[in-house]
């Protein structure tokens, strides 16, 4: 293995740890409520985690379960009021919800000064037109590992497989206020490999485990795996790391790679939330929050 | 000179007839505000012909002129007005505005189902996220030729020079919902020949006289011209037309492609707001609206 392994557990531990810090300078500290819907476990684990770490970093855990049942006027309702509430920093809707809601409807209900979670359709049109707003945890994940391990994005050609509205297309926009040139590919790209193998910085986000192999990979270039896999041989990513790490300068690993950004990168959001909330009346933001410029 | 010419003229005549028919066939007639503020000459012209064509398509002229000395809280509520009167279909704000104003917070004021120019950051996050919304005219003008010319878009590779709000950002995001690979390429990118090269759709939306050469074209690539230059040998766009059609198989002249399409692109924006307005109780529309899908 050539491949220099970027951390994403230590960057996330001193990230969440910059985050408790500058929770502790604040004023009063910043409420995280996580509102989850009904049962499914896997959303419990994730919320579990996230107010775990939520009260870690110092700050307030403002938790709401609702019944799976909810009607979706009671769970607008229930935005409003959080939305309304100056004791609440930060709101995260848990998706998936149950089937009889409509998602982007009650995401809408979200104002842009408190999604933390950077999904509504606000947050997406600053992002695109480059004005400051939060920006969605996963590709603001990355641009921070990317930082970190001193890669240069100005003028790089950047590859991006994959265009979800979570990770793919906030990404592509978030490498091209880097000045990368870049490129976004899908299930329908023809030949991915000869696009793939034009990256300097490649960002995995397809969903499909170890699609990327060593041929897909131009020698010396970055590799970034968003993917997470629960296989019966294990967990793996979008990339098949171990050859991979054979072609490539670095490559995050799965898991300890990306995956553990996503929750610091929730509280460095709800952090800047609060900033935000603080500085409202203030006409002007520096720069873009949360992009990690 | 072997490459077809893309017809603009005679494309954006069609849509506006086509528009016609649609506007003689709803209940009311579509009514659209332009907003023009100061007495820049440029904007003058253009809303002057904006006007004009909204009248011959059957719609409603709901004009206003404000002093170019209004204040921010002065114009906000004339904004404020329009969005509410029932009687307005689209509101377009001339742009740019005088100085002591804030277009981004003007703009902001406009509800998306009025934006007929696509320009606010809701119109932005709905095309980001693929929802239904107003697109950007001369974007979807763009795509209007693209479709009118018979250019498959399903896995080609298309390449934008440029990286605007208005233009660049949004025409990715078109034929990324085309399932194109699309690439972004600006003026950080290295060896912008060598990119440009790739692409068999090449949009050139960079605002440099003549800087698309035909060393920078595929032969056989489709190539749409955006740019649009006033030089004292004429008018001229991004691309070194006459050279480059001996390239291409097929190109929009500089005037007569793209140009025209824009204000034939903000009435049929005109008209789909008036749908949608119709259709406010319906809670799903078909499609994006505008993308030309």
């Amino acid at each position: 293995m050539s491949a220099v392994l970027i951390d994403g557990k230590a960057a996330a531990a001193e990230l969440r740890a910059e985050v408790a810090a500058e929770v502790a300078a604040l004023p009063r500290a910043p409420g995280l409520a996580t509102l989850l819907v009904g049962d499914d476990p896997a959303s419990q684990i994730y919320v579990r985690n996230k107010r775990r770490l939520c009260v870690e970093a110092g700050m307030r855990d403002l938790h709401r379960h609702v019944p799976g049942d909810v009607s979706q006027g009671e769970l607008a309702g229930i935005i409003d009021e959080l939305a309304d509430d100056a004791e609440v920093t930060g709101i995260l809707l848990q998706l998936p919800l149950p089937g009889q809601l409509d998602a982007n409807a009650l995401l809408a209900r979200i104002p842009p000064a408190k999604d933390v979670d950077g999904l509504t359709e606000r947050s997406a049109g600053r992002l695109a037109l480059g004005t400051p707003g939060l920006v969605p945890c996963t590709p603001s994940g990355v641009m921070h590992l990317l930082d970190r391990a001193g890669v240069a994005l100005e003028g790089a050609e950047a590859v991006v497989v994959g265009r979800s509205s979570l990770v793919g297309k906030p990404q592509a926009q978030l490498l091209l206020g880097r000045n990368a040139t870049v490129t976004t590919c899908h299930s329908r790209t023809r030949d991915l490999v000869s696009v793939t193998r034009r990256a300097d910085v490649l960002v995995a986000a397809a969903g499909v485990p170890r699609m990327i192999g060593p041929d897909a990979v131009k020698p010396g270039a970055v590799v970034i795996d968003v993917g997470m896999h629960r296989l019966e041989s294990g967990l793996c990513g979008d990339v098949d790391t171990e050859r991979v790490a054979e072609v490539a300068s670095a490559i995050t690993p799965v898991p300890g790679g990306v995956g553990p950004m996503t929750i610091a990168m929730l509280l460095r959001n709800t952090v800047l939330a609060a900033r935000l909330a603080g500085e409202a009346a203030v006409p002007a933001v520096e720069g873009r929050v949360g992009a990690g410029r």
